[in-house]
């Protein structure tokens, strides 16, 4: 493989950045709580400048590790340029999310979990810790944001 | 989103076996055995039919995580072409590796975690439940392996 100069953490935030506004998809790793169960699906995804909401059914292997463990690793983008989220999650009933966001969700995912025969939870999630890197060389310098705070200003 | 036709089952795993033969990366989603933390990350892998193989630091949390559990579940393809492993795992150190499998890792992916200071060790992934599937119109009939077994013949 041909490595590029690693990213400074200036550029890897703003990239980071970048692909939370512009990424449709992500990878969301969940665990159940009795321990060894490891869980992983794509999902759509809208970020708001500090959380992410995804949407997947109550009763999905998904939706009830989220809800009860109330935390997710989330990966966004190809395997060799990627961020890496780690989250506390809030799930929130279909009714509850403001109107303007539930209109939001479809028009950026393409996907709309109101009115299906399947019941739907929105989990909203918000980085704790967040990482990016392209290749082994940009191992060094990953970690973007800790407790939930970017470790480089804007 | 347009969506293609769904895929039947013989289509489905021609395209799982293709690209578990021919793809480099895969995502790995582990948990640690106390319940409630989910992994992931990036690795690169090799199939040789019957298993995948990875390699990562014994002591990172993926690599412990795999030692503890022996649990896996891989995410391969882009997040609108998946192909979904649960396998179960088992720990190969690094001396204990055929010379051959040692030779042909590096071969395919560009790493070799042999005579790094960091130690390293290999995992086996063994199969036990295969998904695929591009769009929401494909999530009915989505599994092509169940208890080890291929559903359908070659």
């Amino acid at each position: 493989m041909t490595e590029q100069p690693a990213r400074n953490a200036e550029q890897r935030k703003q990239d980071t950045l970048r692909r939370l506004e512009r990424d449709v998809d992500l990878w969301v790793a969940s665990a159940d709580a009795d321990g060894g169960a490891p869980y992983l699906v794509p999902l759509s995804f809208v970020w708001d400048g500090e959380t992410l909401l995804v949407a997947t059914p109550a009763a999905s292997p998904t939706g009830r590790n989220l809800a009860t463990t109330g935390t997710a690793r989330l990966g966004i983008g190809p395997t060799r340029d990627v961020v890496m989220v780690d989250g506390t999650v809030t799930p929130v009933e279909l009714a509850d999310l403001p109107e303007e966001e539930a209109e939001l969700f479809p028009a950026r995912t393409g996907f709309d979990p109101r009115g299906l025969k399947t019941r739907y939870r929105y989990f909203r999630i918000r980085p704790q810790r967040v990482q990016a890197w392209r290749e082994a060389n940009e191992l060094d310098g990953r970690d973007l944001m800790r407790d939930g705070k970017w470790l480089v200003a804007d």
